[in-house]
């Protein structure tokens, strides 16, 4: 299947880099604290990482005691970061999509995926072969963008720049979405909450939590502005058992 | 527990029997449609209806061959009502709040409740309620209005009526909303949606299917003024099991 790899177009790469080296962006104050308050204990299990980009999870679930971790990514550029920045022999980077992942012959402890998945088109077939992957026990813990966020929307803002209300476009309708980000022409899909969860659920996954995250405390001072935008999540969370 | 009464109201209850009367309302087009596609077979079953109003759906559980079927309701006349309609012995009526379940001394195969929930200040605990009066196997099947609505908000409309865009408020925030809806001062929740799913989780439940219906052809044929709608649900429907 032919991926989406805008992740290795140079002027992305070049804004995507600079984005994530920021330490006051929603993924390092919102999403990421969310996500790992919800990762089981690792000591001696098998992780594979769905979009592992630049390897700073995978480098985080062997330092919890991972005895395997894979990571797979669509991307050469930033695995090649990833490969750079990681010493530990514990932890394997796979230049393959995702999309994929019935190539892969091994099974997993925890099966984890960062804002990744709201680019997948086949999001049923995906989750079946995650399922296929689990081994007994095992866990699937994933991030995307909420869906309030892929079905388009805009804040309302009062004169002093607050967010006062969220406009949403087309929520119920699942949809391909073609958009900029950095660079023209990113495609996601967008699909309401009630679909990828049904999915799951169907697929054969118990949800242990649905979390829609909001900056803390010290997120908040970090970067208070995001206290305008607490309105509406950006992010849905799933851990999800088999 | 003092719980609200609005439906014993004389003037919520004639607007609200007018409205329930009608068979072109969001209940009978979309929501009971979909609640029906997620009943189990009910053959020798025992039912609980929590909020079951003027009976419907519990002559409906009794005609579908349940053993027997206790509706619960706080409205003295929506009970007068019911009772004056269902001959069925197997169906038995209680006026009584759904936050004193506790005081229920029976189990059940299926506990359902139909927009009612967000009426419910605290959730967890009705749950926790549930699971106690579940039979091993059983099933709690639940609508209640989505929380896009619960977190208020309005349609934006072009000049032809239509419905372009849907703008929420403070959707992120659990809140008690007191609004009028035929009358004044009308109290109920709004939580989103993610601390509804982990609620049922947390409590033990697995979810089955989470529905966030929309009109099928069959009702936009019968109200067309309804797919201008369609853009964000009115209801979430969630199945789980124990």
């Amino acid at each position: 299947m032919e991926s989406q790899n805008i992740y290795d177009n140079e002027a992305f790469f070049r804004e995507y880099s600079n984005l994530r080296a920021r330490d006051d962006n929603h993924n390092v104050l919102i999403e990421q604290p969310a996500m790992a308050k919800l990762l089981p204990s690792l000591d001696g299990k098998k992780v594979l990482d769905l979009g592992c980009g630049m390897g700073e999870n995978c480098m985080d679930f062997a330092r919890r005691g991972a005895e395997r971790v894979l990571g797979i990514d669509i991307s050469k550029r930033m695995l090649a970061v990833a490969r750079e920045r990681t010493a530990d022999p514990r932890v394997e980077y796979r230049c393959m999509s995702m999309e994929d992942l019935a190539e892969i012959d091994e099974s997993f402890d925890l099966i984890y995926s960062s804002l990744a998945f709201h680019y997948i088109e086949d999001l049923d077939s995906l989750l079946g072969e995650i399922r296929r992957h689990l081994r007994p026990g095992g866990m699937l813990l994933f991030s995307q963008e909420h869906p309030l966020n892929t079905a388009q929307g805009h804040f309302e803002r009062d004169e002093q720049g607050n967010c006062t209300a969220y406009t949403v476009y087309d929520y119920n309708r699942a949809s391909k979405i073609v958009t900029t980000w950095f660079v023209d022409g990113v495609e996601k899909y967008h699909r309401p909450m009630g679909q990828i969860l049904t999915s799951l659920a169907h697929t054969g996954f118990i949800m242990e939590d649905v979390i829609e995250p909001v900056a803390e405390d010290w997120a908040l001072v970090k970067r208070p502005a995001l206290i305008k935008e607490q309105i509406k999540p950006c992010f849905l969370i799933v851990r999800a058992k088999i």
